[in-house]
């Protein structure tokens, strides 16, 4: 990726922008989070160009988000899984869809229904809760320094610290 | 922007994606989120070029996320802040924190200590969960179309539907 590292930033969301902040990352979980596994079948939902796929699938299985494994069919070609950190995503991933479909919803009515396999109810949106399940708001929510605090989150977070 | 628009992939998440997935959009965010109001507030945290933050900030009010209104106290300054729609994003930017603190860690420990007030615990990790409460995998949640699918969703989403 050709813009500024942000790795530098030592800060929980900055190192998680550093890559997730592409539009094409994003896309590219969405298909694999969607079952897809070989890189002409994340290509042909994509329309990537395939030098900028080949970069992004690099870039996440060296970020430990996607490991790469011969496919079991025809062990020339390669399949791309979620690793744990990879599967981390997921509520980032439904809440960025949630929050697509709320706020740039089409006038037609939605373009998807999520469910629960558990109950067969509407997904809630993803929310922040606190420890006996309820919704917070950003006021409700405090941020303290941890022993691994840099110069840089102090200044950040100095104002609410 | 410089890249591809993916306005025109009518799906929920390429629509978020099309302007969240930028490091930069997010870091601005993360600063607003922390109470930062004003141009150059923002920018002494970030260290951002100032062509590029007036860009940013420019696309996030013209796509409703932040308003600009003048500074109460000083008129000709401008402040920032954010929208019910961008308020709707808390529960991502909270998630990656999240995420960032658990997959890329600082070996000293946590960096921040996130808490609620209304009980002063640590706050849980954001989940996708049920109607009831329960937290979900991937495999346990299904997508259906609604009446304004495309095309495009319904070929991502055909091998699931």
């Amino acid at each position: 990726m050709r813009r500024k590292s942000f790795e530098d930033f030592d800060c929980s969301l900055a190192q998680a922008a550093d890559y997730l902040g592409d539009a094409w990352v994003l896309l590219i979980l969405r298909n694999i989070f969607n079952g897809m596994r070989r890189f002409d079948e994340i290509n042909s939902h994509l329309e990537i160009p395939t030098n900028t796929l080949s970069d992004r699938l690099k870039t996440l299985v060296g970020r430990g988000i996607l490991r790469r494994e011969p496919d079991p069919v025809d062990g020339r070609r390669a399949e791309y899984r979620l690793t744990p950190k990879g599967e981390g995503l997921y509520p980032i991933m439904i809440a960025l869809v949630q929050w697509g479909e709320c706020w740039e919803g089409s006038p037609a009515g939605p373009r998807i229904y999520l469910s629960s396999r558990t109950d067969g109810k509407p997904l809630p949106p993803v929310q922040v809760r606190d420890a006996s399940g309820l919704p917070l708001t950003p006021r409700q929510v405090v941020a303290k320094p941890g022993p691994a605090t840099t110069e840089h989150m102090r200044k950040l977070y100095g104002g609410n610290w």
